[in-house]
């Protein structure tokens, strides 16, 4: 299947403001995100919470479209309207009008250019190796989380195909430069990669590559009243991707005690300390590192 | 004169929450910043920001404190509101029973701990040769605006002698261990300081220390509606309180275009792309490098 409809999501949550501003750009000199073999559509995903300055406005949008949440019709909450109205736009996710969504997000944690995947599958696997190939700096993140993509919540995954291009460490509300520039040059890359694969013109790409998948997410030291007791230790701080071993600082209260990671094998963390994600109380996510085979 | 009465002001940014988290931290353990020679008061400046996740409800708080605006009764919005209250508690500014007020701040930008210091005199040298002698890595940040002290807007200008404690970098709404650890630190010194500045025993201290004072503000360039054209060039980015000299890389357009610092003289930068600066267009404040004598 070649991809014949592309839509880029900028701005999902209102405070990633990178992709708000690559938008702007974009909308101003279009064929920087065009190519001969497909067209290119620009969307803001959460214009309101932008103008508030705020991830979001009543629900983070990017957990609002599983197939049953965007066909349950009493929801009323700002984000769960809007779904509904990406859903028109770039879905509907049952039998989408757009072959590849690329959803534009930033984070708190030190995590650099990062792609996402939400699914398995050749295709992933041939764009994960020519991105790596390309711009080595990369990480491959795999959330594929073995669901259905029916189940999936997040805007990407409205597409046929669909990817989170997600970069840090950048404060929320902020422009970096260099954030910026990786952000950009991570979409062009896909954007290259979907010319080439539709015209079946992909270099030769390597027979594996280095990724990483998450195994599940470890919530900060709360109390009994679930208070919390303390923060992620600074030699976990700033260490996104880097290992976790059993016994390592993983935690300090403000009372100065360190509690040490618990787990039984050596992990990998990645949004860490990631400022949204407080109000889950959420610590870090922890990861494998895996070898994807390039087939 | 000596210190009787000193009031440790947190939170007064909502979502600058190391501050508040230090306040529940003293308010289980009080001993940790009393000391013989005065008592101390802990009051969380914006307790209603804190709870919405938000900087400031209505107003920036710490831009409320002018002998003239405290006066000003027609004044409605929250923080206005709240001023008022704090002037009860801490102030009165013309007369105030507190004789030194400590105000926790962070930012998001490269700063470190920091000590800034909004007015002169013998007491200030004093404090900040203290501090640099106990901690090194301290910078002093004059910001004395030439005002009298009645034009001061900042909360800690309500007591007779006060002081902001600022680190960074930190994301808005975020605890990092390190700059948690530094703001702790540096309050423990300020109050250590105090203890020995009313004894009479402080240690033998440096004739002089490096110190930084404010010039100006720069803006993020804007073309002629007022939006923002582009942002702060990843040469400056986190090198607060290091120098920029004319003809330096300053900013960068969202096209590319690289905008040079077009001043005559070697400055050095603060507050290097701090978020909160964002709602006046604010991309870093500009600062002399200054030699403090300490007499």
């Amino acid at each position: 299947m070649s991809i014949k409809q592309l839509a880029i999501v900028c701005g999902t949550h209102g405070n990633e403001i990178t992709g708000v501003y690559l938008m702007k750009k974009w909308q101003k000199n279009s064929q920087l995100i065009t190519r001969d073999t497909f067209q290119t559509k620009l969307v803001q995903g959460n214009p309101k919470a932008y103008e508030v300055n705020r991830r979001y406005v009543d629900q983070d949008l990017n957990r609002q479209f599983s197939k049953a949440s965007l066909a349950n019709e009493s929801l009323s909450g700002y984000e769960e309207l809007r779904a509904k109205v990406l859903n028109q736009i770039i879905g509907p996710k049952s039998d989408p009008k757009t072959d590849f969504v690329i959803d534009l997000h930033t984070t708190t944690s030190n995590m650099g250019p990062t792609l996402l995947m939400p699914q398995r599958g050749r295709f992933y696997n041939f764009l994960a190796a020519y991105v790596k190939q390309q711009m080595p700096d990369v990480t491959v993140f795999c959330d594929e989380d073995h669901k259905h993509n029916d189940e999936h919540h997040m805007v990407c995954t409205m597409g046929k195909y669909g990817v989170v291009v997600e970069v840090g460490p950048v404060p929320q509300s902020v422009l970096r430069h260099d954030v910026f520039e990786q952000s950009e040059a991570l979409t062009q890359v896909i954007l290259d990669f979907v010319d080439l694969y539709n015209q079946d013109k992909l270099p030769e790409l390597p027979a594996s590559i280095e990724a990483f998948r998450f195994l599940k997410s470890l919530k900060l030291p709360l109390n009994e009243a679930g208070e919390r007791i303390g923060m992620v230790h600074k030699n976990v701080q700033d260490k996104d991707f880097k290992q976790l071993n059993p016994g390592d600082p993983l935690f300090i209260t403000f009372d100065g005690d360190v509690i040490p990671y618990d787990g039984d094998t050596t992990v990998y963390t990645a949004f860490v300390n990631e400022a949204a994600y407080y109000d889950n109380n959420l610590a870090t996510s922890l990861m494998e590192k895996i070898t994807l085979e390039i087939k």
